[in-house]
């Protein structure tokens, strides 16, 4: 042991560098273990210069801490997804040029791994894609090595066969006598045992496992789903304990346009247990040390996971504000506050996310609006501590009614005038918003947006859809949590003690209470006709998104949701809806995708087609019509 | 040569079921060759019992023409492209259903090759997707065989890795002594001789060849973009020439979204030669002979191709609205009529497609807008022979001014009370839509929608943007080829004689001019303040244009476009309009596409980056800076 501990003392040359309150002790512990660090990084989709440096004070950092190596997200150069930006050779150039840069300003003691594409350069000669998925090792102010992404996710918002080509070889390195191996992401996703199937040919954990290495590394950028953080954490155990493999997975952290990346990088011991976790929603760095004698992974720094799917939806959708605010450069937001409960919640979320001082709400009360809306949302301005102002718009509905009469003359009250009312709203909004530079945030959910129930140019107005992918049945709950928080933070400040959380910590103004009882307990209704609530043309919510998830999520068919209990009459008049809305869907601001299946980047319907999943029934049909 | 005659005779039962009136030359004609069909069909997505009647009308069409081996497109039966209905596993099942119905509906004595997706039954196994693109080979009354696409495109708006996997067989079979090789769409794209390089590492054409087939069909569904055809042409001729391989091409027709498929099913015979074309962006039956001593196609009938490119996108354009329309179930559209060149081509184009008593055009005027300009619209709906109304918005605008004031008061006029108008004619348009069932039918050009000239909520409402891939240059373009169309046939209607094109059929009206000539030559402006042109804020059209391809066709780097000639001043500009206007393009309506890249489906930019195509610039500072 004195004489391997001291070549790597002198190899590595950490023990130099730093004085040492208790230098025996701390001197056996330096030699006997290898440092190792996960940058949890933030990066700003295309902005290399700024990705770069995010990396470089992270390893700055991490030197200061005595770590060896260095992992960071996925593709972490130019963020996660770079999308079509691939395209363009000359950002890919860029991107060679500032890895080679940045291997020049990083600390040469400090290994780093850092996500960039890479080009293929047999791609003309023997065929394929021009472009690699890869990690650069960089080292001693080089690129020393470049390794290959080999299963590539083609499925939802993923389109990774769209620029990369699979890498063919198995992914390792040697770092003082350390073996390590390299996998990216979707790399770690294919153990047949856990899934029950494989999802691809080949397995790059379970070839790395047969030629031996000592640390498995996965560099990830997976994007937050509710409950996602337990299947990682559930299928990396059973691969640590199959494989008998310690286990670092550095995983991206953000928002991402559509997609919230929710970090939770964690790190598993050859016995399958956590002994490293990352904060969720939030940039990190966690050091772990890797013992050389036991070749085994030692305890360290675990953060708590969000202990509901409540609590995770609510830290995702903040985030998700937060950075499509800030990488859009908005610093405020407006939205319309109606009463109800969907726009209550969006301003929760976005004062948390923005600062109380930057969120604008705007009532907008017709003829129809009911007494109580008003109070409701100025209520919930209270409570929020935002500014919200008042814009009645009788008067613009009169003018278009008069604007439209030579045409609309002798025709009766309908969708078209709903629509009206709506779009004002909408064309109010967005000029408050182009007026001042707010960001206009919309606030339909998903049960509405999957039957059409908003107005295209209306209420769907906005930048940013911040809970287009919560079914109405999750905006209650959320809303139900979100109070829940709120009344333990009075209790606790009612103790002197310190706020145990700071998950409200922008929502100073409130008494335990922050949605306003009455918007949770009346009915819900868009007020464009009177006495109108929504369960005059839909099922209710519950009733609705059952069949919604078994349709959205679950891909049945007609029958089979039928069959599962729920009315036929209703089931057909909900896949027709479905149906008929993609139109509308199709022009909706990006959704914060909090599901596996979200209306956004992941869903790609064709409009103009005849039937989505009654073909069952076309089929009973047209067999009993033979 | 007799024995062999007779033999296929008896076996196809051809020469036995029609009376023919010259027994003995027809007897020598019909046994010395097989009759071969390409069914070129527009189907609707995801009808499949409509898909499947109209493969079967063309298969009893064929029949009663002697034909032994139909073919069909790509998917032939649920429409090409099914995307996420392809998800749906009661699709997929029904579509087996559909095709084994079809088998037995067929006539028994004709070959049909079907395009389905069909399952892959190893995928949980052995890894990979859970479909195949497939062709199934239908004769007797069942499926006989299943041949699968081997090379998947996945770039542009192709997504076949999201649901396919890869074939690995080559695909052949015999029909009466004669090979057939089978491939499907992008499996002919991959000639390394004609491409200069390799797209795929196998290349299906070369490995039949090499095992010896008479005749290699390829089924596709190939969408249209200018100049397309002569490419597959040129491509088509390369490969049967190479290989001495005669090739049937069969393609979909028909508008599915934003895509137009253009047809032009084409045969080559073994010296590269064209024996027989379909018919350009039109259902066609197209009957082929094979001589099956010369082992070769003998000339049929080649319908004749387009002559310009201005005359492919109008077809294109117009098959397009009218499929889109027909499809989501709409007979009628409304346009909102400026009096400027890009409204005017959206409702000639609208009009020719949908009949001129179909189409309404609005004109809404303000104060801002020109005398001209509502005689320029008012001429037009003359000369298409539509109907129009006129719909003031002074009132509105007003009405907007006094709601906003306690918020606007003391703010200059500005963007978001230009805004303001488009937003209250895109609402105007909506609500006539709504009201009367129309489509609206948006008219925004590439170029606008490019560097964000146009207003979301605004102009750019609509269920269908109808001229969204064509820059400005080719608006005018596109005008001046239709005027002089139309001059053409008043030419031939004074000389008597019968109109030799029906291209502007249903425009009716017209005394040889469609666009006035005072919209085509006067300035472009959006009417939003006083005297404003398009000219004030962006270079002339000439140089945007060109700016613009550089950038999004080419993939041209700031400094590779500056290096071109163009101002650095100027390029910045329109680099950073481009980028920041794509929040604008993830919200407007599906555009239709006639180049190799529009903003649509294959268009999957991120909204929340730092730049585009700056990257170099950037590197370039940082290096000096460092």
């Amino acid at each position: 042991m004195e004489r391997s501990e001291t070549q790597h003392s002198v190899h590595r040359g950490v023990g130099l560098r730093y004085r040492d309150p208790q230098p025996t002790y701390r001197t056996i512990l330096v030699l006997a273990t290898m440092k190792l660090a996960i940058a949890q990084l933030n990066p700003t989709i295309g902005d290399l210069t700024g990705n770069a440096q995010q990396i470089l004070e992270a390893a700055n950092n991490a030197f200061n801490q005595g770590v060896r190596l260095l992992l960071t997200p996925e593709l972490s150069l130019c963020g996660y997804p770079p999308r079509d930006l691939l395209l363009n050779p000359s950002f890919v150039a860029a991107m060679t040029t500032q890895v080679q840069q940045l291997a020049q300003q990083l600390p040469p003691e400090v290994a780093v791994l850092v996500g960039i594409a890479t080009p293929n350069s047999t791609a003309n000669a023997a065929g394929g894609k021009s472009l690699f998925n890869s990690i650069a090792l960089l080292e001693q102010g080089e690129v020393q090595q470049v390794f290959h992404k080999r299963l590539l996710p083609t499925y939802d918002v993923f389109d990774e066969h769209r620029y990369f080509e699979p890498g063919l070889q198995s992914n390792a390195f040697t770092l003082d006598g350390v073996g390590i191996g390299v996998t990216i992401c979707e790399d770690l996703w294919n153990d047949e045992e856990f899934w029950g199937k494989r999802n691809y040919q080949v397995n790059p954990i379970a070839d790395l496992a047969q030629q031996g290495v000592d640390i498995l590394v996965n560099l990830s950028a997976s994007p937050y789903s509710t409950g996602k953080q337990q299947v990682r954490e559930a299928m990396l155990r059973h691969s640590a304990r199959r494989y008998q493999q310690t286990i670092l997975y550095a995983n991206q952290v953000g928002g991402n346009d559509d997609l919230m990346f929710d970090g939770s990088s964690v790190a598993f011991n050859q016995s399958g247990e956590v002994v490293a976790r990352a904060c969720a929603f939030d940039s990190d760095l966690v050091i772990l040390e890797f013992d050389e004698e036991r070749r085994d992974l030692l305890p360290g720094k675990i953060s708590p996971s969000p202990t509901s799917i409540d609590e995770e939806i609510w830290l995702a959708l903040v985030l998700g504000v937060r950075d499509y605010s800030h990488k859009c450069r908005f610093n405020k937001a407006v939205i319309g506050l109606s009463g109800g409960i969907d726009s209550a919640l969006v301003a929760a979320i976005a004062t948390a996310a923005l600062g109380k001082d930057n969120v604008l709400g705007i009532l907008m009360p017709s003829p129809y609006s009911s007494d109580h809306s008003i109070k409701d949302a100025q209520d919930l301005g209270k409570n929020l501590g935002i500014n919200t102002q008042i814009i009645p718009i009788g008067d613009l509905m009169q003018s278009y009614d008069q604007t439209l009469e030579p045409l609309f003359t002798g025709t009766e009250f309908g969708l078209a005038e709903e629509n009206i009312q709506a779009r004002i709203r909408g064309n109010l909004l967005m000029a408050i918003a182009n007026k001042f530079g707010y960001l206009l945030l919309s606030t339909g959910n998903k049960s509405e947006m999957a039957v059409g129930y908003c107005t295209l140019y209306g209420d769907m107005n906005g930048g940013l859809a911040v809970i287009a992918d919560l079914p109405k049945t999750q905006v209650y709950s959320l809303c139900q949590w979100l109070n829940s928080v709120a009344q333990q933070e009075i209790a606790l400040n009612h103790q002197n003690e310190q706020i145990a959380n700071n998950r409200l910590s922008a929502i100073t103004n409130h008494q335990g209470e922050i949605i306003p009882t009455n918007i949770l307990v009346k009915p819900p209704s868009a007020e464009l006709k009177p006495d109108q609530v929504d369960q005059d043309s839909l099922p209710s919510y519950e009733v609705l998104d059952d069949i919604l998830h078994r349709l959205i999520h679950e891909h049945q068919s007609a029958e089979q949701i039928i069959t599962a209990g729920h009315d036929s009459t209703i089931v057909d008049k909900i896949i027709r809806l479905v149906t008929r809305a993609e139109f509308k869907r199709r022009q909706a601001p990006p959704g914060l995708k909090i599901t596996d299946r979200a209306f956004g980047t992941g869903w790609r319907m064709p409009i103009a087609s005849r039937s989505v999943t009654v073909t069952t029934q076309q089929v009973r049909q047209s067999v009993k019509t033979k």
